[in-house]
């Protein structure tokens, strides 16, 4: 966490109100935290809007666990799409399913590309991408 | 706009260097008018995941024109819920459909449990539902 | 409706009878009927994924309506955009708040675009864009 | 994979034309298994939209290494919401922030409420919950 800074914001008292009973709600011990939460969703919405943006990505899948060759036709996707694999992690969910969640670097279009093309392999039952940005990613 | 209050809020140079390079992107004159954007955001959201919060919906309707009895079914799908509605619009998109926004006032489960029904009828190929809640309902 | 196909789907039984119940609560009155849903719903996030895809948008605001000078900032933004204005209605939430629902023409991107100009302004509180593409748009 | 069945489906030449291409472009091998996978995921939103379903979460967190007592008020939410964690995974980022992905077993608004409480949690810069079911759940 680099230099802090105080700014001031001006908005109307049954807002901050409002705000401030939600806020306490979820367990914030202050108002700063929950704006600077709320600023760096913002952020990070706008960067993964940009299919040029760096992101890492955990990619949930849900596949039957006799789809023996799906993982790695998985791998061979993530090597023609150019992209990292960092980790993976194997979660045993019932008699039939397994819930792998890998996660990858790669730019957002490489990233939301393969997702397509790893839904669409017979076996996998439901795939869904968390993207995130890292804070010093140029905007 | 009642009485205005103005709140100090601490953040690192980075991230409000950043924010301010968005917002003015996006045309903000200044800061608080954009912090104040996303604590509205924030609280509209979550007004609107309970589904006893009262809102205004605009439904937007995607049907072929020839299904004349297409808005006599919504008219009374929107009787059957205890909706009210305010005022609708029709568009003429092309040789074949037609879009209609229908405003409606209720709970927000009525609202969905109608707008399920509603893309369910014959001849409605698109059905999408907007919820503003307004700024004095309680939280 | 031009042409129609029949063409036959395999699916285990159980995602069968989950799906059968699922769209009889939903009021469905066929299998057909929610299958062209689904297909339908996929192929227009699809064009709206594209900033390219010529796009109607139902633009929601609540804003204050002492801002009197509004309606004009919105329209000169169309302007700049090139976006063509189709219809727009108005409603009164409270003795506040306005809700004005611009229907307009143009590119995804100009649209998105101009929404992000559009909540900035002073007085707007919240702005949501609703897209629909027509069926026959290429995809 | 139990019993399978093979159902009729009636729909327009010029939408079936666009699926097959859209379908065709994802990788698809054949029409069933894109069918099944909207199916699927039509399913799965359903029931993920019920507070009470039984439910995986992926949850994402972006942090600060520095926040050395995280992990542990993480732990202790866990805890206090009756949740079973079955696995996490740690991965570097930058010279700053780490990703944690905690996958955990609970109730939906279980998970909802903790995700809540631990994006508050000073250091967490992000987090984003990506929830799964499995097939066999009631719907």
């Amino acid at each position: 966490m680099g230099k802090v800074e105080r700014v001031g914001i001006s908005l109307e008292s049954e807002l901050l109100c409002a705000f401030d009973k939600v806020i306490a709600g979820q367990g914030y011990q202050n108002r700063s935290e929950a704006v600077r939460d709320l600023i760096r969703d913002k952020l990070s919405q706008r960067r993964l809007a940009n299919p040029k943006t760096n992101a890492i990505a955990a990619v949930c899948l849900v596949y039957n666990h006799h789809s023996t060759k799906l993982l790695q036709k998985l791998a061979s996707l993530q090597h023609c799409h150019h992209l990292h694999t960092i980790a993976s992690m194997h979660i045993h969910l019932d008699r039939h399913d397994c819930l792998e969640i890998v996660t990858l670097k790669g730019k957002v279009s490489q990233i939301n590309k393969m997702a397509d093309e790893i839904v669409s392999l017979k076996g996998v039952k439901l795939g869904k991408v968390n993207l995130v940005t890292t804070e010093n990613d140029k905007t």
